[in-house]
């Protein structure tokens, strides 16, 4: 095939050809290092480039343009007002130069785009990817992963601890930093480093013992099993900082299972219970009316939350205090979902997922509530802990700004 | 039909006798004003009362148990461990007293349930009904509501005052409160009041004119057209206020659309488009450079956010400023959900759905960011808005403590 004077190696036609519907003309070019291939359909363009092959739709090529008129690159935000694009239109030419397609639509307005930038945005380019890379685990792949904790000034103030702290947090869900000043300012502090401190119906920094201040079994002496927490928000905290700053007394030791390794073992073993956990919406409910605090909140979600495009888990809501009445779907899906739900409880509670960690003063511990589940030992004596809830969001943003993938 | 010495009208029998795989025995009883038929069946158990029939998981029914040891009513948290049910539980014995029936284990444990508890928390009870109910708006539907806006110190200081403002705002998805202090501290107390304020990147209270502080459009002087804010966090903030303390200039004024009844229109018109906004995934990305200001935050949701089980919708995302790249789905998707998109913008666009307002000193607004979308027309002069954020579960705990459904 010989386009614009480039010899251009063979390529495994036959798949193509039989997909053109119309006597299309293939457009090659090989520069120095890349091939690449291109064609304009009836209703698409194709575009073959980085081994992968892309399909774009024409109003989507003139609803992306990143050109002075159409996107202001100061705010990164699209001026062009997608409404004016007529949902018939198709380029009046297309030409490559290098590595960038030039678009010229009907009243003369060129797109230009890198073929690099359409192989990241691309549907078939982004598909497979995750959005957040992670490190499931056990309680042994977690202890042999030897996760370095990150000592607090280091974490406070320079960018490369911090950078690391995030880096285990978003990897593992969990991370610690030591040499904390057992304090609620300290906590504080830490908290504010990474995030904005989210401010919930318990305050903005929390300080409990086991008084039963609040209408919680949190503030009692009581074992808890594995949960999550605020699944009565519709959206719960994205993260849980915990810092004991005293206890006198045994027990009290903190459990952590990583549930989105829990969840995986569901996927391989009844795909179809995943797929169940995924799709029933249940509401969680916190009822409270304890001295001056009266609060009613419901949330509303399923216990797994996938992103649809590539499956990829982001959110485990599992609280079976807080888990209200199971009134969104018929009795014989009741009974599957009970099923789903007993199959994901029992890989929760191997006992080979469970991690214990005894927090002592100096050491604060970081938990992904959207995907460990934590529990806590009953336990003797006076123990005091503090700690707050932060924005995912926030989080997030942090670590991007830090070079992360988040 | 006789049973218990009670003689019960004629039931329309045929459709259950069909239904019928064993021959199984009907237990029914008239008490004094009610009539109430139950059946027990392999797998469930079928009950019909109040115009209502019924069918309740055996697991349900168990795990559902508000007993002592099973449900702690003072923290109106679930005690019962689920996984504890024996996934083929069935009841040893079930017996009616008055509006109560008694659900016997096989272990001998008790579980009771009142008819109308059932009636209530059931699939069947509860699908029909709205989570929220809501009067949806046109320009000529709000005017001719006349809502009333209320008083700012009745609104601090009375319940009634709160909850009629709060009423209104649950239903229309905006409400006003006149005769406010021109200040920040003033809108402040006024957000205080029915939520915590959400922080957030710009802040806990905002404050801005058209300085261009901050990377947004919004901080220019230029026209912005509908839209709603924060698509770009994973849960967009609930309810914005707004207060413009001083305009010294032309224009300015504040454009409110219903994006409910927008929606309902295409749900009427193209039912498979409205599907289509509420299925494919979209991201919403907001990139921010400009002086001390870094932030890249994104969200990940559909443009049309429904209940499941009853189609109710409860979050409409929609900001053609911020969408970021669509590749969540395959080119041909992407046309049809641009179809789509064109569908809802054109009846977001009818004149006779905006509705606009002049925002003057004094007269605090407060929009419900899921539902209603905002645009601003450009102006002249110096203009000073502030305002606030809030969680939107912090607004729906404030209205359910004060009796209203939300």
């Amino acid at each position: 095939l010989l386009k614009g004077g480039v010899i251009y190696p063979a390529l495994p036609q036959p798949n193509f050809k039989s997909l053109l519907p119309l006597a299309v003309h293939w457009h090659h070019t090989a520069s120095k290092s890349l091939t690449c291939a291109w064609q304009q359909h009836e209703d698409h363009f194709e575009l073959k480039y980085a081994n992968t092959v892309m399909r774009f739709d024409y109003v989507w090529l003139r609803d992306h343009c990143r050109s002075a008129s159409c996107y202001n690159s100061k705010t990164h935000q699209r001026s062009l007002d997608t409404a004016s694009v007529d949902l018939c239109i198709k380029p009046k030419t297309i030409r490559l130069d290098e590595t960038t397609l030039f678009f010229t639509w009907p009243d003369g307005h060129v797109t230009k785009y890198d073929l690099n930038w359409l192989v990241k945005n691309s549907y078939e380019g982004q598909k497979q990817k995750v959005i957040q890379p992670r490190i499931l685990w056990n309680a042994e792949i977690y202890q042999q992963a030897q996760v370095p904790s990150v000592d607090c000034q280091s974490f406070l103030e320079t960018n490369e601890g911090l950078k690391k702290f995030l880096q285990n947090f978003l990897l593992y869900g969990i991370a610690f930093v030591e040499n904390v000043p057992p304090t609620q300012e300290h906590t504080e502090k830490l908290a504010e480093r990474i995030s904005l401190i989210r401010e919930t119906i318990y305050g903005r920094m929390w300080y409990f013992t086991s008084d039963f201040s609040r209408g919680d079994t949190a503030y009692t002496k009581l074992a808890l099993d594995r949960h999550t927490d605020t699944t009565y928000f519709q959206e719960p905290c994205g993260i849980q900082v915990f810092h004991c700053l005293k206890h006198e007394g045994t027990g009290g030791r903190t459990l952590l299972v990583d549930g989105f390794y829990a969840a995986e073992q569901v996927l391989q073993k009844a795909p179809e219970e995943f797929e169940l956990l995924s799709k029933v919406p249940l509401k969680h409910e916190y009822i409270e009316d304890v001295g001056e605090c009266h609060n009613h909140m419901i949330g509303i979600g399923p216990v797994l939350n996938i992103y649809p495009w590539n499956k990829e888990l982001y959110l485990i809501r599992y609280n079976n205090y807080d888990r209200a009445v199971i009134n969104t779907v018929p009795y014989d899906v009741v009974h599957r979902w009970y099923t789903a739900h007993r199959t994901l409880t029992i890989e929760l509670r191997r006992p080979e997922n469970e991690f214990w960690v005894k927090l002592k003063p100096g050491r604060v511990l970081f938990i992904d509530n959207w995907r460990v589940l934590h529990g806590r030992e009953c336990f003797t004596g006076y123990r005091q802990l503090c700690g707050c809830y932060l924005t995912r969001d926030d989080v997030l943003n942090t670590a991007r700004l830090l070079g992360l993938q988040a």
